[in-house]
C-alpha cells in the first residue's frame, strides 16, 4: 500500500529540514498525526508566523523581528569591537558565553567555491560601513576553523587593512575538557603553535 | 541577547517533534528562516493540511485519509490473515517488505504500566470484531520484541483463545547480515531456541 497522499506530502516537506532523512521524516509525520492535533497545528502556525515576521537587521543582518535588532539598537553594548560571524546561529552561541559585549556582523556564509559562495556573496561593503558607523577599533573574526573559515578570515584580513582596526581571530586549540590522546593532529599542531604564555 | 520571541516560539514548537532536542530545534528554526520562504510556508501548510484531513480507518485504525483505508477496502488482499501491529508506521515497514498480503489491525500501543497503557487502552474488542468480519484464520502478532511487546503478545494470545484462529508471532533471531560476534546474548539465546530445521 502506498502512503496516503497527505502523509507523503508531509514527509517530503519534513525532509527539507536540516539533518532529517526519510526515516526521521516518516517518524515525525506519524507522530504529528497520532498525537494531539493542537500540538501539530501550533507547530504549523509557529512556522508560518515566524517566517512572515522575521527579517534581517538592516545594520548587522542578524535574523530578528525588528528593522534594527536589539543588539544594534542597544546603548549598553561596546561600539569598539565588532564580531564577524557566518550566520545568526553563531550569534546565539556567542551570546550564551556572556564573554562578548560588542556588536555583531553576519557575513552571510564563508568563501566556498563548491557551494558557489564567492567574494561577491559576502557582505564586505556593509561590514566596512558598520565599522565606520560604530567607529570600531577591533574586528573579531569568529569563523569556523575549517578550510572555508580560514580562507574567509585571510580574505577579510586583507580587505580590512585599509581600515584603522585591529583584526583578531578567536583562539584555536584544545577544546575545554579535551584529552590530548583524543585530539586530532591538526588541533594539537595549532594548540602548540598558538601556545600562550603563563604570567 | 534573547532570541526573538517568534524564533523562541518556533524552537519550542519544533522541540515537540520526536527525537528533536534544543540544539536540533534551533538549527531547524534558523534554517527555516534563512532559506527560501516558500519551503517553510509549504511545510507549515503540509502539517496543517495533513492533520486536518487524516483520520483513523474505522476497521483497522490505521492513519489514512479515508473513512475505510485502502487495504481494508481492497478486494485483492487475503482475508485469512490479520497482522496485529502497534502503530501505523509498522504497517508501512511491513508493506515495504511485500511479504504480507493480508489485513492489518492497529492495536494502539503496547501494554506498558510506565506509560499508563493498560489492557483498556488496547482495542481488543475491535480486533475480535475484525476477525469475525473477515472470518480470518490466522492472527499474526507483529509486535516489538521488547518487554512490552512480549507482554502484549501473551495477553493477546490469551484473549484470542476463544476465537477459532491460529495465533502466530513474527520470528525472533539474528538480524539479516548480523555478525554473531556483535549480536547480544538475548538475541542469540532466542535465535538458538527458535532454530528452524533445514529441509
Amino acid at each position: 500500500m502506498k502512503l496516503s497522499l497527505k502523509i507523503s506530502e508531509l514527509i517530503d516537506a519534513l525532509k527539507t529540514l536540516p539533518g532529517i532523512g526519510p526515516k526521521s521524516a516518516k517518524r515525525m509525520a506519524l507522530s504529528l498525526l497520532s498525537s494531539n492535533k493542537e500540538i501539530g497545528l501550533n507547530l504549523s502556525k509557529s512556522i508560518e508566523s515566524a517566517i512572515l515576521s522575521i527579517q534581517l537587521c538592516s545594520k548587522c543582518f542578524v535574523l530578528n523581528d525588528k528593522e534594527i535588532c536589539e543588539i544594534c539598537s542597544s546603548s549598553d553594548r561596546d561600539n569598539n569591537s565588532i564580531c564577524v560571524i557566518e550566520s545568526t546561529s553563531d550569534l546565539y552561541s556567542i551570546e550564551e558565553t556572556s564573554e562578548f559585549n560588542g556588536r555583531y556582523f553576519v557575513l552571510n556564509g564563508l568563501l566556498s567555491p563548491i557551494d558557489n559562495i564567492g567574494t561577491d556573496e559576502l557582505r564586505i561593503e556593509k561590514l566596512l560601513d558598520l565599522i565606520d558607523a560604530f567607529n570600531a577599533k577591533e574586528v573579531i573574526l569568529a569563523l569556523n576553523s575549517t578550510l572555508e573559515g580560514e580562507a574567509t578570515a585571510y580574505f577579510l584580513f586583507d580587505k580590512l587593512k585599509k581600515k584603522d582596526v585591529v583584526v583578531t581571530r578567536i583562539a584555536q586549540g584544545v577544546p575545554a575538557g579535551g584529552d590530548l590522546n583524543y585530539v586530532d593532529n591538526n588541533t594539537l599542531r595549532r594548540a602548540i603553535s598558538f601556545r600562550t604564555e603563563l604570567k
